[in-house]
């Protein structure tokens, strides 16, 4: 890359939309599926992650009402299915029944888990967050873990801005 | 990968290394710069985005103090600046002479940007989260962004558990 090329002032959606990308999930709410990268870590101690869901979603009801969801990682396999949780309404449709991803009960919360992912976070809602932006955020404890014995982070995926990408390699490792 | 793999319950913490990876970028506050993988995107409209930051980092004590912060996108190239950002207090050196980073005034924060990295984005905080959790979370509304004309989202880094990795090749691009 040529570090000389010019910087110029772009619209602050576009600085937004210059961010690489963020680890999709498939988030388990009560009965429904939903897609997001609106998701991120948020604590280690407690171990807490948030996801970030518009207000007029169907999801937006739902967590609201059983205060708690599932954080499912889905691998490239599923892409299909990733895809069908992110474009279509659960107010219309069953996700579980349309896509064949199977529903999974939850240990210490009512949403569901997904089979077909290979890591499952059982996380029950400890905060809400909306400071007037396109999203409410909700902070939820992870409270339950599950993982394949085969999964590697690299066998997750990313998205951005209309694109899933995978898991890119290691640059370096910091020693401990 | 082999779907037939067993699945067990794993300490809540494993849940949380077990994510791919989160955008690493460079924030400027004040006159200090720190590394955070603890980033994310908050809002579309208006667009903006958040960081977390341990309370006894000194980066915790700039931000609250001045109430802005800038978000630089380092490319693979500054990964020698980027883990000394991240491995050194701000309290002990200036980081900017240190590492030899060139500190741009903000046009509307009073933050600096960091001249090197080509996505800059000035950031005044509107929200504060603190959950009870390891990081404490201010949300920024981007109020300025400048790119440089080169730049691809693919130049970004991600960092998760103590690995620096590329933005991975994208899978599957969505229609419009």
């Amino acid at each position: 890359m040529n570090s000389k090329a010019s910087k110029n002032e772009i619209p602050c959606i576009d600085g937004i939309r210059s961010l690489p990308g963020f680890p999709v999930v498939l988030a388990g709410i009560k009965d429904n599926i939903i897609t997001l990268a609106a998701f991120s870590f948020c604590s280690f101690r407690p171990p807490m992650v948030m996801i970030g869901i518009i207000p007029s979603c169907y999801s937006h009801e739902l967590v609201k009402e059983v205060n708690d969801f599932s954080v499912n990682i889905p691998t490239p396999e599923l892409l299909e299915e990733v895809e069908y949780c992110g474009a279509i309404s659960g107010r219309d449709v069953d996700k579980f029944k349309k896509t064949g991803l199977t529903p999974i009960k939850g240990k210490r919360i009512s949403s569901y888990l997904i089979e077909e992912c290979p890591v499952n976070l059982e996380c029950s809602v400890v905060g809400t967050l909306d400071v007037g932006g396109s999203h409410t955020w909700f902070m939820g404890e992870v409270v339950t873990a599950y993982r394949r014995g085969d999964y590697d982070r690299s066998h997750a995926m990313m998205y951005w801005q209309r694109e899933y990408r995978k898991v890119g390699d290691v640059i370096k490792a910091r020693r401990r």
